[in-house]
């Protein structure tokens, strides 16, 4: 599976996988893949450059990247305390009516939440880029926007390729006159932030808008058939990320959200602002409902729903209330039924791709 | 473009075209496909009688199909105008503001709505079927879930395969079992009736779940490359309709509708319940703004919706009214954006599904 970027980049398969665990992001780059590390749950810059140590050492000189979350929005020069502020006490007793209709007990004395609004901040992902120039990443993808020009200037001081996720052609473009170097076009049936435009008409769309910048198709791919399917879109290669959330390295926080996705049908989904504000594909769950529901208060606007709901989030995570726990996923989730190593998804994926091709050949006659 | 389906049916191409125009239907299937003529908008059955004995002088013995609406609820036993009934005055007052707002003349005197309820009664569905048994037809879709079992078996034994529209897994194994033939999965992207699962997710789930029976792609396919992603993803065809739409062959009740399609982007269709009751992408107009609008009535179930807004619709339509002008249409409208005949755009079609071929052989390393 081999395209002019994934040659120019030194992978073997152009097979990009997406993913908030060290041990899964490795283990994809060592399966001939391209790694890339999602930054966004590191507050502390010492722990992300702990993990990233650890990347290096465990991805024998094979490249791998890194995700941050630059808003486009900023939020500076306002503190978390001052955020807080202008969250509605409506919305405040909504969250802790739908906590106690659950039972949902609090935090043990001592934890706090892990999501903080501060993994949101420009100054936080600047502080991670910080530590992240100190590594030997060779890819930097931004999930909000294109990052601020003296960002990009630095990667590719270091030879360092940017990328950044567009959900329409419009967006492509901006990336692409912002200086970008590959476009990760997001379709409607991806997990977390999407737009409405599904993965078959977005990417095609997306080739034409920024050629001849590379595109990956993201969004619905999770099988060789459907990588062969994007890659024939125009797509230099695919971006994939709900497939590792039930790999055997994948450390989610609860059981109970494993055998959730294992069980969850393609219809299981629904892109909702439940979570940050924005619309975000994520397993439908009682929470969400909550949020949907037309006589509930509905969300507010990021930054405000993340700061709301961060503790919530935590306490249903921590205590695996079933009904109110879910996680962003794509709609593959339906096709996420067992739990196997990264390289067995991996050897699945390049075996998947090898069959629809010759699926493909045979069609056009060429077989 | 061979796989078994199109072999056993005798077309040159797997590509399964679906359109109201006659015109384009018998174009469809000189230039190799399988042209489906849609029926919904015959209330009479000589007219249908007429322009399917046009379709077999016009296809050189060659197979083409028909498309009926049967819809899984009936209407029967109740007059039009006990449904009229059902309506509340507050939403007929609520379409007089939006006409009055733009300005929408009446029909000219002696001019009644062309689209009627009973387009969408199993009964006026019957007395089609009784015309087009008449006719050499090789495939009868439904587009409203399976055909009743004694239509099937008429069907059966007149040598006609089935086809019914699936927008998920669990609607797919529901025609199996009814006995359908062929499968079309429909995706969120496609235009008219959709759910919320994309062609991508879509196609895959399908096959698996009806397995061996053949699947068409449907929903985000309007070019040779969209074309072997479907066929990739496992589909036995693809079925098309919105790209048949801007083709010199149609026949649009509006020059401006016309101009409308041609300019739009892929962002400009929007998943309305404003035609029928149920979701259906479309064009966005003023009109589905107006019924998706928070402070307005919203959309009354199917068949209400319907009936409620067909004289609105003949209305704006025979004015065109541009903010208003509208028509069921998918995500890809955004790449029609000329104006060409039938036989042109299926060459477009089969060059750009060899250009993808070409370009997958050489990513996977066999070119």
């Amino acid at each position: 599976m081999q395209t002019e970027l994934s040659t120019t980049l030194g992978v073997e398969h152009a097979v990009f996988g997406f993913t908030p665990f060290p041990a899964v992001a490795a283990a994809i780059t060592r399966a001939g893949g391209f790694g890339v590390l999602g930054a966004v749950r590191y507050t502390a810059p010492d722990e992300l450059a702990r993990d990233l140590e650890w990347m290096t050492a465990h991805t024998d000189g094979l490249p791998y990247g890194l995700d941050v979350v630059m808003p486009a929005r900023k939020v500076e020069g306002v503190t978390e305390a001052e955020v807080e502020a202008m969250i509605p006490d409506g919305h405040r007793d909504y969250v802790a009516r739908i906590l106690a209709e659950h039972d949902v007990p609090p935090l043990p004395e001592g934890e706090t939440s892990g999501w903080r609004i501060t993994g949101w901040m420009e100054e936080v992902a600047r502080s991670q880029l910080d530590v992240a120039f100190d590594h030997p990443i060779k890819l930097l993808a931004n999930a909000l926007g294109s990052p601020p020009p003296d960002v990009i200037a630095r990667a590719h001081d270091r030879g360092i390729r940017v990328a950044a996720l567009a959900g329409s052609p419009r967006h492509a473009r901006h990336h692409r006159d912002a200086g970008i170097d590959i476009v990760v076009a997001q379709g409607y049936e991806a997990g977390g932030h999407t737009g409405e435009i599904a993965t078959m008409v977005l990417t095609p769309e997306v080739v034409a808008a920024v050629d001849p910048l590379p595109v990956l198709a993201a969004g619905g791919i999770g099988t060789g058939e459907q990588i062969a399917a994007g890659l024939a879109l125009g797509a230099q290669g695919v971006w994939l990320g709900s497939l590792w959330l039930t790999t055997e390295e994948a450390e989610l926080h609860s059981r109970r959200l494993t055998a959730k996705l294992l069980a969850a049908g393609p219809g299981d989904t629904v892109r909702s602002r439940a979570l940050t504000g924005k619309p975000a594909r994520q397993l439908r769950t009682a929470w969400t409902d909550a949020w949907d529901a037309a006589d509930g208060p509905g969300p507010l606007p990021m930054p405000l729903q993340g700061l709301l709901v961060a503790e919530a989030t935590s306490r249903i995570q921590r205590h695996g209330i079933d009904p109110l726990l879910g996680t962003p996923v794509g709609q593959i989730v339906g096709r996420m039924n067992s739990e196997r190593s990264v390289q067995a998804v991996c050897d699945d994926l390049t075996r998947g791709f090898e069959k629809a091709v010759d699926r493909i050949n045979r069609i056009a006659g060429r077989a």
